[in-house]
């Protein structure tokens, strides 16, 4: 496969521009983005798509059909990165289709629609308070407040973008019309280990899932560790403990629910004193929003029994809530008929991280392949995903960029 | 009670001496432990003692029997205080025996023993890595090796003895021989709850508990929360909730034994990671010592199995291990039979906090009566013993020095 050599290549090269010398940083609008942008376009040009550059600084090669009143298949993923990065996170989804497409070009495979390679120029959420800049920039969904946001410098997005774009900076409207995308089609690692579980190289995403978050307290009463006798203390990380478990249990039990104690703090603890009061921070995720509000409500109902039965008081305050994102039924099929058509077998898979087909989901439906990652490790430069599971990804996308114009062809889908 | 309100005036004065405006500190040889002297070392010259500071800033207030052969009953506690602290800690069991021999010289009662009253010049350890200097200096229990610890200005506790005495400092043997003890007797806020939920003013210590404390550390897999399906993960900090809880439930089921995870810390915690390590204290009390070491041991292994079962690591690191000090049966008895006298029940407890008797407990027999204390508040300002509990420890005390002075002459006890 001198493909997938190729793109193997193309991954290394863009995984050394970086803003940070030694390891691999690229942020929104900085220097190692203009340079990821002027390579990532020149690889597009090479594959014979038209490159420009959008306002947000999104990277967009396109391939025009024959016909121009065809509609577009939009395939992408993001270009920046988080600080100490690994480098198939976003770039995997932006070179694969580049040199999908020159595979198909090379094999005279003509399209009945247009496609838009894009590279997003801000997912990660690293240099300012706001995250998928790229793709709401591209589906017109950036407002004005959001614009306002400010990174540690004190610099607005907004003045970030004028000073980007030579002059001023107005909040773009969609790049396209709704009527004229067929879909959009985001290749990613997995960032999780159910394909390394399942010994399977690429996955079908069915749904990206929703995600409620939030502050937990306890708070009982300090004491002396070596006076305060058990009957008589109300111990607020005995009852946090509880809760721990009591969360760890319900998501066990539900399948697809995913929920998270990460932090747990004990204010002024000490070896000697029984602990009077805790923090704590619940994460809940499902791909259904109805079960993910039950879990949430069963949380806090046994908080709420485990604070009674101790005499500890619980307060929770919400600081997060999305909604899960469904990918299109139509494209997931025909994208588990490419990978049985590879692989041999599809699994679906619900991705508990968010991605820019979150943002891109309110423009067009949406479709996301993963691929195996290992020990499901990701913002981190051991992040790996294997030459021979990139090459399955490619050829997956091949197949499912012929089977999608074969159907298009045919009138069949959206 | 004319006497106990002269005491109610007497800790009032006292918690006005300090090192620092608006909040009271008294450390060891500081300016303040130097005037806290003079003012109760008058006190006791008023009430007929013979006033002496020994070399590491003991205040020693004597009144000898008319028989000089007699023995010696200690009767004291400490004068230093933590920062911020209350002021009944130590200095109740330093003013309370003043008052109480005077009333006894008042109503001529003669004593067949010496009396000393002891007011320990340090007992907290704030200023030094070592705490019970004053008590340890007194029983000749200062070794070399500790003197050498330093404060946080790098100075030496022989360094500040020797400043202390004008010149040089060498550890002192004991202050009295063993043979010529009768014992030692503290009187000492609670500084715990058990008396409030009695509805007792006083009560008798039977032991002082023994103490093991360490560091536990739980360490699995850090994982994306949204990722990392809830079979797949190594959870530390489910880990850790499970060995909370196990500690508990042990502690719960064996009749006086308290054991504590005063602290749990996650580090490099994020709402949005599965806890991937944990590390926690254990503390563990219990006034036999074999009960102590057979709960460390339970304790030691749920978290084996917990870890077994989760697949986590865990290390465990002994910091401390003190064995109980058991006061003495006979003063026991005897101090018990005051406390009847005066307030009808006595009820026996184990105290789960070190005091100035464990050291004193190597010289001769101790004996420990506890007063009730708010909520059972200690170090801190709003640590408080009502007047009414503290008369009630007045007239115990009177009642057991008679009641020793009765059997000494007698010769049925020690």
């Amino acid at each position: 496969m001198a493909a997938a050599k190729k793109l193997a290549g193309m991954l290394a090269e863009l995984g050394r521009i970086s803003d940070e010398p030694g390891r691999l940083t690229r942020t929104f609008l900085s220097p190692a983005m203009r340079r990821a942008n002027r390579q990532v376009g020149k690889w597009m040009r090479e594959a014979g798509l038209a490159v420009r550059v959008d306002g947000v600084g999104n990277l967009i090669g396109r391939l025009a059909s024959r016909n121009p009143k065809a509609k577009t298949l939009l395939i992408g993923s993001h270009l920046d990165t988080v600080r100490n990065a690994g480098k198939f996170d976003g770039a995997l989804g932006v070179l694969l289709p580049i040199v999908a497409l020159a595979e198909l070009r090379q094999r005279k495979v003509k399209l009945p629609f247009h496609v838009e390679v894009l590279g997003f120029s801000e997912e990660e959420g690293v240099r300012f308070a706001s995250a998928y800049l790229g793709s709401k920039g591209y589906a017109g969904q950036l407002s004005a407040s959001e614009l306002k946001h400010r990174d540690a410098r004190g610099i607005s997005i907004a003045q970030a973008l004028a000073q980007f774009n030579g002059g001023s900076f107005s909040p773009p409207r969609a790049a396209r019309k709704q009527s004229n995308l067929l879909g959009y089609f985001e290749v990613h690692i997995e960032q999780g280990p159910v394909l390394e579980k399942e010994k399977l190289a690429v996955g079908v995403v069915s749904a990206i899932a929703g995600q409620t978050r939030g502050k937990v307290r306890f708070r009982g009463k300090a004491g002396h560790a070596g006076t305060t006798p058990m009957t008589l203390r109300r111990d607020a990380l005995a009852g946090s403990a509880e809760f721990v478990l009591a969360v760890e249990t319900l998501a066990q039990s539900s399948p697809g629910l995913v929920a998270t104690v990460g932090v747990l703090e004990v204010p002024g603890a000490a070896p000697n004193v029984v602990p009077g009061e805790t923090t704590l921070t619940l994460d809940v995720r499902h791909a259904r929003d109805g079960a993910r509000e039950a879990a949430v409500e069963s949380c806090l109902l046994a908080a709420q029994e485990i604070a009674r039965r101790r005499k500890l008081r619980f307060d929770w305050q919400r600081t997060q809530q999305n909604g899960a994102v469904a990918c299109a039924p139509v494209l997931a099929a025909l994208l588990a008929q490419s990978v049985r058509a590879v692989q041999g077998r599809s699994l679906s898979l619900v991705s508990g991280a968010g991605h820019d087909a979150v943002v891109m989901s309110a423009l067009t439906p949406v479709a996301m392949l993963f691929v195996r990652c290992r020990e499901g490790l990701s913002h981190h430069p051991d992040e790996h995903a294997s030459p021979a599971d990139v090459a399955v990804a490619l050829r997956v996308a091949e197949n499912f960029i012929e089977r999608l114009a074969r159907n298009a062809s045919a009138k069949t889908i959206i």
